[in-house]
């Protein structure tokens, strides 16, 4: 009997090669799937992910499901698996769903993260878990530009090259930023019904360039419109992405600004 | 002409073996005069640091001083080391001081702090930068107990074998403990006129078993009249301490603790 699980996890993912598995690296999925086969003395448990993150990228919230051949209690799932996890890894909750559940395509929504350090240094403790910006922004030119992303959009002009994705448009809920001064540290927050490969890190990149100047406030109009990916070359480093939530019910009206923009 | 340079330091001690220089080890000292060898195109340039931390131990507020040959503003010589540090060392200080002044020998206290993670598995991001204590604990028990503490005492039964100081009575001005709850997190600060080897993170142990009931409440003024290092066999690990701030003035009066107490 099979029975599938739906757990939520937290990673640092500095030491990762990245969420999916492959042959020869140290993954996410791959450090799962090694402790599910111990649980089944050798039967392989494939590792479902709402999606991939990147080597570097972090997860407050990342979603998977399997299917386990027998049942355990979620709890004691969640416990066994924790004690085999190597530290950077930690499982937080834990359900039995159905068998129409899926991690990728039941998802409602996604909410990433990305903390950019301002130092003109880096805080040591910092060089893992953000990405580096120590140029002058104005965080309320952002804040304008940021609106203009809002909705349903073409993203073509935020997709990294390689992607096998066709259908490029994706509708943006919600963004935020925020200044944290005492910690010189700014904080974004998307959320949205899907994000193409390297997207968040494209739009922040784009946003710090409008912060500082380089680009005119309203300069993502423009960008949207030309769906050409060279009008952004910046991409924002790794470190400073976390996938922070994953939405399985409808994303909450308080995150829904793009229905109340104008 | 030699140039005495005060400066003061943060480094992420989880890839370091330690502050003191040591062959085929990275050290935070061994970095430090690698750089300042580039600077003098190879005439060695000691590094003096105000005391040694262990491998995996943190700092917030190091401070080293070197004698330079030649003279370069003090900002001029912290972004000149910085450039050349590793991304787990930054400068955040710099002065040119007298001859007189020596980084260890003019020292007039110091301050360490202890985080404990209290999470059953400990937070991915916080495996480096904390120690784990997952068992529950009376903050109110640890802090009268911490109250033993206080004043001239000889710290015998806190100081790991190995050390070759004959001397062990030490002063602890100050201590504090806090809970934070929302990050299950515990904070141990401790200031004295100077600290054993592996006193701190000793005391930290004590300090937890008391609180968890292992110990009575006032157990630390038999382990301390014992004076006997099989007192305390728990030494809180390595990755939770931070050497927070080295006073060069006299310890501000509201961290003498020592003295309200009658």
């Amino acid at each position: 009997m099979m029975t599938r699980y739906k757990m939520k996890m937290t990673y640092d993912g500095h030491l990762f090669h990245g969420f999916q598995i492959q042959p020869n690296q140290r993954t996410v999925q791959g450090e799962i799937e090694k402790a599910l086969l111990k649980m089944t003395k050798g039967q392989r448990v494939v590792v479902h992910g709402s999606g991939r993150t990147d080597a570097g990228v972090h997860a407050k919230g990342q979603v998977i499901h399997f299917d386990y051949p027998g049942k355990i209690p979620a709890k004691n799932m969640m416990m066994a698996l924790n004690s085999l996890m190597p530290r950077d890894i930690l499982f937080t909750e834990s359900e039995i769903v159905d068998k129409d559940f899926h991690v990728q395509y039941s998802t409602k929504g996604k909410w990433y993260r990305y903390i950019v350090d301002q130092h003109h240094f880096t805080d040591p403790f910092k060089r893992f878990y953000t990405g580096h910006y120590p140029y002058p922004v104005e965080i309320e030119k952002m804040k304008i530009a940021a609106q203009d992303l809002l909705g349903e959009h073409d993203f073509t002009s935020f997709a990294a090259s390689g992607g096998q994705i066709i259908d490029k448009v994706r509708t943006i809920y919600y963004v935020n930023i925020e200044s944290k001064p005492e910690d010189k540290e700014i904080v974004f927050d998307f959320i949205g019904n899907g994000f193409l490969y390297n997207m968040v890190r494209i739009m922040v990149g784009a946003l710090l360039e409008i912060g500082n100047g380089k680009r005119p406030v309203h300069d993502l109009q423009r960008v949207i419109a030309a769906k050409d990916r060279q009008e952004v070359r910046t991409t924002a480093p790794a470190s400073g992405l976390y996938l922070y939530h994953v939405f399985y019910d409808e994303v909450p009206e308080k995150y829904r600004l793009d229905k109340k923009k104008h």
